[in-house]
């Protein structure tokens, strides 16, 4: 049976997902980047278990992605940094999405299990001695 | 060859579906409506030709459509009333969509040539009359 | 009141907004593309008024999209070359996007009436003359 | 720092939350059903540590969603049953998305960590016993 660890990275996933496949592609420009920033958080905070989103759209990234007379990009991985906070039942996950390698990584940051899970083993479970090997 | 009225209606369908499909499926709540509404008037007036388009989520049909416990819905198009101006050339659009006998009827409300555009009859395409015929 | 040939133009551009924006941020690549290819065409096919869509990934450009390790693109308009055609009473509508000047440009390519519409003048909205000025 | 096994799950979060919001308000009719289901799974299973993707659309319930003229339904998570294997390292991680209450429910299904995976512990990783407690 999944871990309530388990659980809550599968839930932290989700968000993330979702939150890219919704927004992909929406047109933007440092004009209308901070409403979208704003929205793209408000609604995936309605989501189950997610505590916190915070989304920061890059305003030059985004002037560098306007390679035409348009005036606006496509919003894409490239284009912003995302953090979020998931919880479920005792345990807290932090996530990020950030450009690694020119790729938008997404990533655990760090699984904190607070002792009120139903987990019995508290060692797999307890990321708190930092972020995943890749993650700096 | 196309008209300037004939380009500006193609103009402002290419809006209308791109706001649609772009936020279709956003998880929605009243809390999170206001900031939505304006994420997809700002992210569409970035397209090109559109003056302006205003989104009014319905929270009442959003309580509606809440029909689980997680306390939040999926955009569609059953739950907002959208308006936009779109102008090319000489030639100004007003487009609306609302719900029509259960169906979220995208229209043509008028197509107004200002006398600038380079089409050279007024006749058909002069929507100044008032709205399509199924528009009301 | 809007002529029948600027409803099919608007029609029409809700075609192209609807299948850029329902598909952009699809992940790719050129195993994908075939299936992807079909259903964005079965899918826009469905919608009122629509006869025919035609979508072409362009594997090439896909392939060259791919720059990082994962071995995939996402969808953008940059990647694919999209046909349609949309008829409204007696008004037929053809369609296009493709790059040009490196941006992916949704063009109305002609507008033909059979002389079922009830339009009472041909002359505007008969584009069986050719594409629009900027189309070639 | 994160387990193998929560790494994997959050992996396959991420593709679920994919699949679901960048496929969420795409026409379907039962004609155009089986085209979509093959390029959403196609689509996803190019994403890493993605090792399979089945969509399943249920065509009586997209009939039932069809309720107005035009013959076609949006797709949302009401008219499909999704499963997914997702492999990170040594941990393999099955997940399904089906009806549960009215709500569509994403789920894992289990865990398995096949002795190859850098995580010290089995016990909480290894999921093999059955499905979480929600899932039937």
């Amino acid at each position: 049976m999944p871990t309530d660890a388990q659980q809550a990275c599968f839930e932290a996933g989700i968000k993330f997902g979702s939150l890219y496949h919704q927004f992909a592609g929406t047109p933007v420009s440092p004009d209308s980047a901070r409403s979208l920033e704003r929205a793209m958080a408000d609604a995936i905070e309605n989501q189950p278990h997610c505590e916190s989103v915070t989304v920061a759209v890059d305003d030059d990234a985004v002037r560098e992605a306007i390679d035409h007379d348009e005036g606006y990009a496509e919003l894409t991985g490239h284009l912003m940094t995302v953090e979020m906070r998931v919880r479920y039942r005792g345990v807290t996950v932090r996530t990020r999405m950030a450009m690694e390698d020119g790729y938008p990584r997404m990533r655990l940051v760090d699984v904190v299990d607070d002792g009120t899970s139903t987990d019995d083993d508290g060692a797999g479970d307890d990321g708190s001695a930092g972020a995943a090997d890749g993650d700096r």
